[in-house]
Parts: structure tokens; C-alpha cells; sequence
């Protein structure tokens, strides 16, 4: 129903966090999602230490009792579920997410056909492959494989301007109600978390209800 | 697979809050899951006033900044999509569950058989009809319809027996990690949250994984 007018439909804004395991796993299903319903993905990054540290004013996710546990099984049973493997697990100590958060935001400015790609293959690198993208030597490795200038982006992540771009990403996402990763908001109605994408598909095949 | 085998399988692990808009939701549908896995629902109730602000130290879901405004958004949507018609909405002021959580204990203690019928005529009468249970009148309404005697569940309810219940029904969901309305408990493994049924469903097709 949708496919003749694909291109016309607005993209879907997906929300992320690079620290964030349930963001990953929804990284890989998202496009696929949106494409059914014949619309693009359009990648936000976003910071869950402000908004749900400054801005909600809870604990990070691990250290609440209780739901701590739980998620780590959660996270578990998904993997086994997906068949996926990785080297990082959602207990390990998270890195610093911000470098690479400056990088995406350079990717998007600069070279905006490669913001997923680099949205991949940071995630990949982080969670499956468990290297420490706060690391420059590991966040420049991200550029050969998807075509990118490893010296510009350099300059690009450590630039004001990602830094502003990074700021102001984060206001953008907190002033649309974006609390979590992943988030995905389609024709404004908003989605949280990787439980809510079978939702999201429903509401897309329906035009919302 | 399941039939044959049906009278053997232990029992879904069902726990929730009368004041739970999401555990009443996921109360309509859970019969129904276990049922096509041949699968009864053993029903515990909890106190979220207990486990998630004392316990966890978190705010009550509608007073989290951002994520408050997204509650009352994805159960309106959540009610449309199921064609409910509710007279109370997850924002209007809560009723202490305790009398009602009591008086669940007293009948699932000595009437267990109308356990389930109690619970779907309480989470009826609160948020499809917006009656307030912390009421006695209105509470013992309750009794008339799924066959038991008003009188009895009065002296119940305000018993030291049920208050020991309900105080002992807390600690067990406690100790079994249970930290959110609706948590289902399926041979061990834990699934918080309606949005999680569909997985629940999909784990009990095939014995887990």
C-alpha cells in the first residue's frame, strides 16, 4: 500500500546512544522496518547520562536494584534469541560515549549518505567486536572500511562544530520527549525501546490508529 | 505440542498491582496465553509502592520527567488499538491498593478457584469504571457477582490473616526479583511488562531457548 509513494513518506527519526545494548539491537532492525513500509531512517544521537541521569534523575540502568538483574537476562535471552554474539556485555563498564558521538554527528554533517553505515559499524565495533570507541585509535578505525578519510574524520570528531552539532543533537532529542535508547518517533508518535518496534511496525502498516 | 501434556505443566507465574494500568491490561490477555500452551495462571499480587519506590528508590512512573508524558500517550494508544473504553486514565490520582490487594490474598487463600475472577472484577471495576476499591462499599460490590459473600470477604479483608498475606505476598515477589505490573514468571525465567507477552508467548512455544 505504501510502495508507490515511498519516496514522498517521511523518514522515521531513530534515537541511539552508543552505550546502549538495546539501541544496538535495535540498530539492526530498524532499516529493515522502515523499509517495508517504504520510508528511511533518519539517525539521531542522543546521551543517556543527560537525559535520564540530569534530566529524569534516575540511576543508570545497572545499578537499580532489581531491574539490573533483569536486564542482564533480558539482554542475554535476546542474543540467544537473535543469534547474536558478542564480546561486550551489558554489565561491562561502558565507555565514554561522546567521542563517538562527535564523530557520528561529523559523519551526518559532512557525508550524510554514510551516517548509518557509520551507526553500524560503531555499533559493531563496541558491542560485538568489544573494543573501546573512547579509544581514537579504535573510533578511527571505523572510517577505511565505510569509505571515510581516517585524518578528517579526526579533525571532524575533536572539531567545535561537532561538539556544538553534538549539543545540539541532545537538546533536540530531549525537547521532543526523547528519554531512552533506542526511540524512534514516526510522524510524531513516539516509540520507546526495542519491545516497542513490533508496535511501531503495526502502527506503520496502519497509518497509525 | 502442548495439549496432550496439558495437567503437567507448572503454572505462569502472574504478578500484579491493582493500581497498574499496564497489569490491568496485560491481566486481559494473560488467560489467554497460558491457555494456548496449555497453562494455568497462578496470580500474586505486589505493591509497586513498595518494590519501585522503597525498594528500587525510583519516582512513580507519571512523575518521571519525559517518561511521564510517554506513559499517558502509549496507554491512550495502547487503549485504542484494543478497542478499550476506560473511565479512569493513568493519570488521574491513584487509590491505596491495599484494601483490595488484601482482599484478593483473603480469596485466593479461601476461594483460590476465584482468584482469576477476582482479579478481572477488580481491574474492571477500577479502571474500566473508575470506581475507587480503597472504598469498602465499593469494594465489597465485588463479591456479590463472582459468587461470594459479602460479609465474609468484609471480615476478610480487614483480617490479621490477609494483612500477613499481603505483607508475605510482597516479600515473595520481592525475592523473586519481581520489580514492575505486569511481571510474568514462566518456569523461572522472568518477563517484565506487557509489552514483553509477545515474547513470553513466544518463549512458551518453545520451551525457551
Amino acid at each position: 500500500m505504501s510502495a508507490p509513494m515511498a519516496e514522498a513518506k517521511p523518514p522515521i527519526d531513530f534515537y541511539f546512544d552508543f552505550i546502549s545494548g538495546y539501541g544496538y539491537f535495535a540498530s539492526l532492525r530498524i532499516e529493515a522496518i522502515a523499509a517495508r513500509h517504504g520510508r528511511r531512517v533518519d539517525w539521531h544521537v542522543m546521551l543517556l547520562g543527560v537525559a535520564v541521569m540530569k534530566v529524569m534523575g534516575l540511576k543508570p540502568l545497572l545499578d537499580t536494584p532489581l531491574k539490573g538483574d533483569y536486564v542482564k537476562r533480558d539482554a542475554a535471552r535476546y542474543l540467544r534469541r537473535h543469534g547474536l554474539v558478542l564480546a561486550r556485555h551489558v554489565s561491562d563498564p561502558m565507555m565514554d560515549p561522546r567521542p563517538a558521538a562527535r564523530a557520528f554527528c561529523w559523519v551526518k554533517r559532512h557525508h550524510a549518505g554514510l551516517a548509518g553505515a557509520f551507526v553500524h559499524a560503531a555499533y559493531d565495533r563496541y558491542w560485538r567486536l568489544g573494543r573501546d570507541l573512547s579509544l581514537t585509535d579504535e573510533l578511527l578505525a571505523l572510517a577505511g572500511p565505510i569509505g571515510l578519510d581516517e585524518q578528517s574524520l579526526k579533525l571532524g570528531l575533536e572539531s567545535e562544530e561537532s561538539r556544538a552539532d553534538l549539543r545540539d543533537s541532545v537538546e533536540a532529542a530531549l525537547a521532543r520527549g526523547v528519554f531512552g535508547s533506542p526511540f524512534t518517533i514516526i510522524d510524531g508518535e513516539p516509540f520507546w525501546g526495542s519491545d516497542r518496534l513490533e508496535m511501531a511496525d503495526d502502527w506503520l502498516s496502519r497509518d497509525g490508529w
